[in-house]
């Protein structure tokens, strides 16, 4: 999962979205404007923390942040987010 | 009460929201604009609290909180809210 | 007086707010609307404070509080304030 | 002078504002939504001040404040202003 | 210079603003409200600093301040700035 | 590379931006204003750090920033931005 | 360069800055509205620091600012900037 070639700094983290689900419970398909933004995704490069305050989440972990957390990013053609560990509310057990 | 999957991440919560009264003192049925938010709600999970700081509220505490306290977020069809320790008012006693 | 059965977090503080006055100095019976919101309650329940400081109100004290001070909370049908003690005034002495 | 039953919290300072004065210079009476609020007062009640920082103004001092300092507090029947100590600029010696 | 009677509180400073000139280079005489407020004063009298933070400036020193810095205070029939060492840009030597 | 003789202060760090792309993915050439500032740079010289923090990143280290991270800079002639560490999201690893 | 009289107060810097180019590079005259203010001066005196904070930048220095870095401030017929050390970017070697 993470061969990006990318470092976060500090307390960020780069997070790979879950695609939108693309039909609603009813089955209808819905079109491209109407999608909900995921805010699930998985962590795939952190970085090293800030002073004295390593980071909780790590590299594969699937995480749940607020609907605008982040800033978008677009790495070898992929959309990422980049965002700082404080806007991830919290991790999904697997 | 406390199967979901789901860390919140340092300081954070989730909240299990009291269901909302559908009728009002004097027997109506509230349609569901009208309804208030509850803001009376059970914690289904705590986040470890931040450095040096660990939570007061735990796992099964009934809580109150402000109206417009948290986030919606809605896990495996069910709808929580998590919000921040310092977003909690009083813990009831049972 | 406190049989309430809630612990306020932290700093926070329940306020049984004085009941405001029905008649003005010239004996008029004011209507609902036209009440000046009290600005005098008692300490209900008190929390333990934050890390390494504890409060200075306790339970039972006559307080003085800004007007706007804390948030409106119904427990079991009876009006309180919660608020900070940061929002408190003065105390009273009786 | 102090012998209001008020104790004010923390860095917080009871004051007795000076009358302000109800003619001008030149003896014009002043109708009283013209007058200028004072900006001078005497220290009626003190707090004890924030951890580790006492306060400076101590009962009985006249000071100087900002025309929009404190809030004012009706105590029985009589009109003060409760303000922070950083609300005050300077004491007059007498 | 100072025998106004007045101590300023922790890090603020009593200042004599210089008299505003009343003739431009080409004079002519400038009318009062086109008049330039002066940036340039004389400490009258000075604080005991913050906790740690004894102040750098001192009663008769010369000084250079933002034109919006400070509270307008009349003190015995004459105009005075107290402010914040904060707002006070530079000394000048003499 | 590094050959500008300009020292950045403190956390600053002098980005020299990647040339926005001036094509399409379909080879449509974009006039001028249509282009998207670049996201990509490289550290052309670092400050410092601030007390007891030092820099993370280095000169010569291809870095990723948001879009309206840091302030426009003319060197000789040549565009440069320079920006607070802090405003560097992640280092492409080469 | 450094005959002003005068002494920054903390972490404060006075400056002289460079004189605005007064034709473009196709040698048109500039009227005086167009000319760009210039973001590049010489530290013509330097305070102290602040408390364990002393300044990086010293008298001679060249620098470079923000082009609304500081405030104007006329001394002896001449024009300085009186800036904050954080509102310098970078240092010139010269």
């Amino acid at each position: 999962m993470s061969n990006v070639n990318i470092t976060p700094l500090a307390d960020r983290v780069l997070v790979e979205p879950a695609a939108a689900e693309e039909k609603t419970a009813s089955g209808l398909i819905i079109p491209d404007t109407a999608k909900e933004k995921p805010q699930r995704g998985i962590v795939v490069a952190a970085g090293n923390g800030k002073k004295d305050e390593p980071l909780t989440v790590k590299e594969g972990d699937t995480i749940l942040y607020g609907k605008y957390a982040g800033t978008e990013l677009s790495v070898e053609g992929k959309d990422y987010l980049i965002m700082r560990e404080a806007d991830i509310f919290a991790i999904i057990k697997s």
